[in-house]
């Protein structure tokens, strides 16, 4: 056997997400059938991690483990052929024995994309948070460093994330604003469940006034999952890198 | 009566082009039918020129005459409250009389985009031109060096251009490369049918290889429609502004 590491990406509009659903569309479910129609048996991948449904991503990891002698370039192509064109793998190479695209991750990178204009665009419908009112960029940026840190992050978690911890690093967030795009970029150890779109949604209420900069740091301290801030819609958040 | 200017950003992929069309849909009959519903009563819409069917906008100029009263900053919210998410009007203010969108336009520019990547990328398949091999930039350069200036396109014409004359002044032709994007963009005094997909498609055959630069040239020589190149596809065309 040889493990294999691919890099995936992807439109995550028409999906529920990445992980197999019992009667949803998802990534995983549609590369593992081709996979099974290229090399004639059931090969399980495990990815880096779970995206949520309408979520993008610009290089999902995942590995998984094929007969030693399975040319590569070929499979990569074949796969290619056969998905659908809001799926591409863009790398495919062995990897070590022991590489694990989830436990093997030492950080990851995802971006959030917001629109800020007063009208709708018709190119970024899919792939930013369209908001209306003006932003102040400048208390977004305030609120943003009480969350740069080693913390327990409940106060950012989503009911259903189910972890044995919910402590994270998160070792930068970067709030860019050019024209009518703000695009946000966090990095971190890992991510809980809609953490980044919870924090991008009191992140806009920072940016709209509703909330100071330290309500950031209440909700951190508070360590309780609640419902004063909005979750950003997904269709802004694209996985931009996972590092080894 | 006043003469109203507009500005439309559009996502052609989904229609026949701008013009009414009788069993197709065109981006000028959806916003002549919301005007419609708004004012009451039939208003013709005129723009700076038509775009070919799966062609994209940024700032699509047009004009139209209505009542002296009506509030403009209500009727563009009302009109982008009732158009597809994939038109927008970005802007509307009143024009001189003698302001005419197609008549007064002094250049256009137009953008063509190539992604220039093995693999597809899921982001760009409605909005470039998927190339997989590498081009010659250089030699795309310089046979679009032969195209600037004032000549009578007519080798660069599609059958069915209808116009008094085929000669145009192409003010500049900017070719960028930037990773996998490739970028061309087309300063003129207006373009004949489909005249910037059939130069793309001939640059693109020339950073292949298959025509060497003074190909260009002769085409250009020749004054004849002709086909010894290829079309480049309407996806990656974006007009980019009309010039006043």
């Amino acid at each position: 056997m040889k493990n294999v590491k691919i890099i995936i990406e992807f439109d995550g509009t028409d999906y529920k997400g990445w992980q197999v659903q019992p009667n949803d569309p998802s990534i995983q479910q549609e590369i593992e059938q081709r996979l099974m129609i290229v090399t004639k048996e059931f090969v399980r991948i495990h990815a880096s991690g779970r995206t949520d449904a309408g979520v993008h991503a610009e290089r999902m990891t995942a590995n998984f483990e094929i007969e030693k002698e399975t040319d590569l370039s070929r499979l990569k192509k074949s796969l290619n052929a056969l998905l659908p064109d809001d799926i591409t793998i863009i790398e495919m190479a062995e990897a070590p024995v022991g590489f694990h695209a989830r436990k093997s991750a030492k950080q990851k990178i995802y971006e959030y994309r917001i629109f800020n204009r007063k009208d709708r665009s018709p190119f970024l419908r899919r792939y930013a948070w369209h908001i209306r009112k003006p932003l102040d960029i400048y208390s977004m940026k305030k609120a943003a460093r009480f969350l740069i840190g080693e913390y327990d992050f409940t106060g950012f978690a989503s009911v259903g994330s189910e972890v044995r911890t919910k402590v994270r690093t998160i070792y930068d967030i970067k709030i860019e604003k050019e024209g009518s795009d703000v695009t946000l970029t966090f990095v971190g150890s890992g991510f809980l469940k809609q953490m980044v779109r919870n924090i991008v949604g009191l992140l806009v209420q920072v940016g709209h006034g509703k909330f100071t900069a330290e309500f950031a740091e209440v909700v951190l301290v508070a360590k309780q999952i609640q419902k004063e801030y909005i979750t950003a819609p997904p269709e802004g958040l694209f996985l931009k890198d996972v590092i080894y």
